[in-house]
């Protein structure tokens, strides 16, 4: 259960962190570079959520390079605790401030057709890519969850008990 | 673990399932009744999606009542699987129609000044409506996939084993 893929200190783990820093950077980046971001609440929450995400991922892919290095395992209740609800938190602002992004977006470009805005390219691009680094941040959510609630090491010690 | 809150076939999940129908409900009938909602693709997204998830929630809400009635235990890995994965997708769909709708009500009330859309008291309702419903199928979302992964069955049977 200790290496179960994207589980903290793997490699699965680190590639999933630094993909989900790229994205969100990504989107950022996008979306700053439009100079009508400001004119939307939705916009400017969008970029502070994954702000928010890229230093939450940084974080724990500094962490997982670190356990990779020094082949420490990262696997104490308090520690996936901490991840999980973290994970949990920033999962959900994500998808929250892409999908507000998104639902604004479609109203520019197809539903207010008299009422011009430009940038709209910028700003369908910096959504995609709040949807992508949300489905990155979910999947290693989803794995916390279930080794938080599978609680791996206690199962292995069962395992490992043999009757006298 | 079978008696756990909110695991299914007991009194809290019941009454987790009523309320999402309930407010999934009262969102969709507010949404409806305001005139102008359909000039918004977040605001049609919100119905379908609540429209989903009052169908979903009745459903389950049935069986459990079912189960309660009749005594029944529907702890199997087959059903709750089937469980987690309907609800892990309704409460993402949920949140994501949530929150474009909520962008898009921040739009009309706080970014468009100068565009006078009428009814907005009424989105306003509706969304945080449909908020309180998706935290009420996150919340049973979260103790179905905690089930799924700590197998309370499998761990009473562990722990019901004794040595020869």
């Amino acid at each position: 259960m200790k290496d179960f893929p994207g589980t903290p200190g793997t490699l699965t783990a680190l590639i999933l962190r630094i993909l989900q820093c790229l994205f969100a950077g990504g989107s950022i980046i996008t979306m700053a570079t439009a100079p009508t971001f400001f004119n939307s609440t939705a916009f400017c929450y969008l970029i502070a959520s994954m702000g928010l995400q890229v230093i939450w991922s940084f974080g724990l892919a500094s962490l997982d390079a670190y356990a990779l290095a020094r082949k420490k395992i990262l696997h104490n209740t308090t520690l996936v605790s901490l991840f999980v609800v973290g994970d949990w938190v920033t999962a959900t602002l994500s998808l929250a401030a892409a999908s507000s992004a998104a639902g604004v977006t479609v109203l520019y470009t197809r539903d207010l057709r008299g009422y011009s805005v430009p940038d709209c390219p910028k700003f369908q691009m910096s959504v995609c890519l709040a949807f992508v680094s949300w489905m990155m941040i979910e999947i290693s959510s989803l794995i916390m969850f279930w080794l938080l609630a599978a609680g791996g090491y206690k199962i292995q010690q069962l395992n490992e008990w043999k009757p006298l």
